[in-house]
């Protein structure tokens, strides 16, 4: 398992070394200020040992990889029920998105996109009544780091620039696919997006992705079957328009972030938490691709 | 190894119990004339050993299965060069096709998609010459039956009612996306979909997609990384507009034809030939689906 | 020009013998209460007299109709600014206003669309400080009616049940093409849907469109080559997604609304104000359609 | 009358002083080797008269133009039979044409896109036998000249690059709207394109639309409720996509050709042929869009 180690820290520094191009996300204040050069990497076995290079240690804002643990607590606590308000299809374009929730009368094509995550959030508002604190109460137990939380700065900053989420929501909710007031769904959505954590951080909280469900201590998050979905929905969709290109060139389940944080999941394996800022034009970190792209070559992690 | 043997038994014993619903496609003339009620599977493990139930010595009309072999023919004749002319990408919805390649200005989204394998088929024409010598001559020698040929009654079918597809092909030659002539490239295209096979020639024809690239007698049809970058194509496109669903039900690479036909594969393990005539909305066999879905919950081979 | 009260006499008499077919809008609280069957029409003549028949003198919910009054009051006081910010383009199919806001950077196609009007609206706003008070004064001075006033319960109505339009107001918001805040000019927009007038009322107030953009008391509303263009976008943009329909069967620059009213003008002759509840599968009224068709086949009325 | 003589002369100068911008279509070959800068101008009054003024009597091809003609013939031979094949709405953005094709099962948008032209032709041919024969007679017969003809070398041209066309064909015929072989109906409607002809013939062979329908010698070539519904399409579609604009600016029903050809009707007063070769970038003459504001605008001709 050395092995591990030294291809971390291999690609660490071939990646310091030429860093890949791409911008900083700036849409969202607070994101922009964030040293564009940075680089971690870690991965959680499922033995338990945790290998780890560079900036792996810096918290960043997870953003839409915080998706993939409300997708799972809904999957969690309420079976298949989710599936008649939301499908899981791959959505095409960007361009698509909201022609589809038209022409679909409202059902999102899957719940990563972002009127996807509105009714997932939605759903787990109505279920837990506190939607944060289940989904801060998963990334802490399962990343053993109780101090995860929600950057107040970059909250605020979704929030002051999130209309084009609004306009999703009151979208979602003329076509009666979300059931709590628009302002609370936005609010609980806003402040998922905006919790911080570290590349170490991530890869344990998603270990039990890598485990067919198993968490820390041995509790049960998912039977193995709900995480074969679940990682099969994020092959599918979990990397913006990307999906057919991660497919091919990564070959692992994945779920990205605009904060430029990567989830991966070897089945049996491993989950892996990569971070780097700048994005492709696809939204999704430049130099996090390009290191799962060496780490499954030269580990031969690929599912495929 | 007899385990899957019993499966398959059991498996088929059941669709033949309670076959799925659907409808056989009625419109290409010759597909209709099937009997609906029949089922096949035939499993060839990377050993070599094949195990097959049901109707699975029974020829059927492969058709967009032909779409796996000519994109792995060109992947390992042109290596890299065709994800020029053609992207990789999960189509959305079948409205999406036309629109997309509209909009982007003639390069279809995936090589499985109509218009990306008429430009598969038109790169094979150009590199081979004769692109259905090399199909033929792929398909005889991984599944060791000389016999495969096309149907000629489905060929004529195909191009009496192929307007659709001649529309396609017009409108990538519009965007200069075939260096053929069109009559030629559809000829080809039309003859490709016509080729009848079994389910026990369609596993054996696939199984070195499930054994890193190597073929019949140890030749190398495609590097490892090739065969995983072709079975990631067919995860995320190779089931019409439900390879989401598709994933997550039955977590395999699958490529499906109309004929009720679909190829899938095991990395590592073995290859799969399932058929059942009657299609569901999406256009891919209910019992095939049925079955292999089946066959990954209880053998547990989903790749997630 | 008793000619002129024959014919409308005779076309109300074959509406009330023979009412159109259609459903009275019920997504707004409050329509669905209007009786049906209620039919009237009055014909402001340029010269001054008002011929009218059938339920003439009852109010009812103007609703998209003050798109043309708000969009005349901004031109005459905004020149061509506003087209910086709005098409005038019809918009092809209901499927499309929201696609080709997105393509189209959050620019509507035309001022009628219920996007382009909340941009009207937040213009006339920021102009004149009191969207409401400007649309009321044009309307009542235009009419002689100084009674003419809101229902507050379609507004209470509009408001409870606008999340679609709250969802375009969030859109254009995120393209930075509204510059009050939202809440705002949705307040205002539902309260100029929720005006109620009748049809002598809106056959007076429109007849300035008629008269080379000249008022009541010979005040200069807008000039001669504004009227023209005023009335070009209502022949091409006024009637939803039937413009074509309507310019083949009516021939007359009209504006419609779902509370079943259409103004429609005869340029150099007349304006015409028609009223009935129940809408075709367009949203425009069956029997103003109906009337309008009659009005200009027996009259000789079109503009072409 | 000689006041229409000195503003045609008038505006022939201000537009050879200061020539529009825009570039000569060149997409079909032949159409390129015109002189950019030539400008012609004629007007055909109901009594008989024509003014023109520039390069009226040079011929240019009269492309898209022709669809004006063919439309009234089949709306003159076959009633409304025609419109269960054809819409009559705007069709929004180019980007539409395709996808709405594809959203409404076959049916195009109007008759003036191609689609909607293919199909009039295909109606032509099969109620006439020979659609050219009947297209050149009318032409022919109401201009006058009998020299008019097909440019056989800008026939050759169509056909060589109508790949886009052909598609469209295709297409339509997968949707079974289309009765007559596809290679037929492409030759007869690249041939039709193909015809070239003055301003001053164009003018005159249009000048039944400003009659009523009335043709030379009296001849009723339709009927006056049959011109107002054309000239109504002609405003709501004659101009691709700017239908919206051109009613705006022009304020009369248009039929333009990507040759540079405008044909303009003023209802009762007259019909207007002008030409210049520069297209703006929605595939209108530049000087014809120009030269018709300014006539509009002088005689106030609108007929808004």
């Amino acid at each position: 398992m050395t092995d591990v180690q030294c291809v971390l820290d291999e690609i660490t520094a071939e990646i310091q070394a030429s860093p890949p191009s791409g911008d900083v996300a700036d849409y969202i204040p607070g994101l922009e200020k964030v040293d564009p050069n940075q680089f971690g990497i870690s991965v959680a076995m499922t033995s338990g040992e945790t290998y780890s290079a560079g900036d792996s240690a810096t918290d960043f804002s997870i953003q839409s990889i915080s998706k993939v643990f409300t997708l799972g607590l809904v999957m969690g606590l309420d079976g298949d029920n989710l599936w008649d308000r939301v499908s899981r299809e791959p959505s095409g374009t960007p361009f698509n998105s909201l022609v589809q929730l038209e022409q679909e009368r409202g059902i999102p094509r899957n719940p990563f996109i972002n009127a996807g995550a509105l009714v997932v959030t939605d759903r787990l508002l109505s279920i837990t009544g506190d939607s944060q604190a289940s989904l801060e109460g998963l990334l802490r137990t399962e990343s053993s780091n109780h101090a995860i939380k929600v950057s107040e700065s970059i909250a605020a900053g979704e929030k002051a620039t999130g209309h084009r989420n609004a306009s999703l929501a009151y979208f979602l909710s003329s076509y009666c696919n979300l059931t709590n007031p628009v302002p609370k769904v936005l609010d609980a959505y806003f402040r998922q997006c905006a919790i911080a954590m570290s590349c170490e951080d991530l890869a344990r909280a998603g270990s039990f992705l890598s485990r067919g469900g198993t968490g820390r201590g041995g509790r049960m998050v998912l039977t193995p079957d709900q995480v074969r979905k679940l990682n099969a929905v994020m092959l599918t969709c979990g990397t913006y328009d990307a999906a057919g290109d991660f497919a091919y060139r990564v070959g692992l389940p994945c779920k990205s972030g605009v904060g430029g944080g990567i989830l991966a999941v070897v089945p049996g394996k491993c989950a892996v938490g990569v971070w780097g800022p700048k994005l492709d034009k696809s939204g999704n970190s430049s130099a996090g691709v390009a290191a799962l792209a060496k780490l499954t070559s030269r580990i031969g992690w690929s599912i495929f």
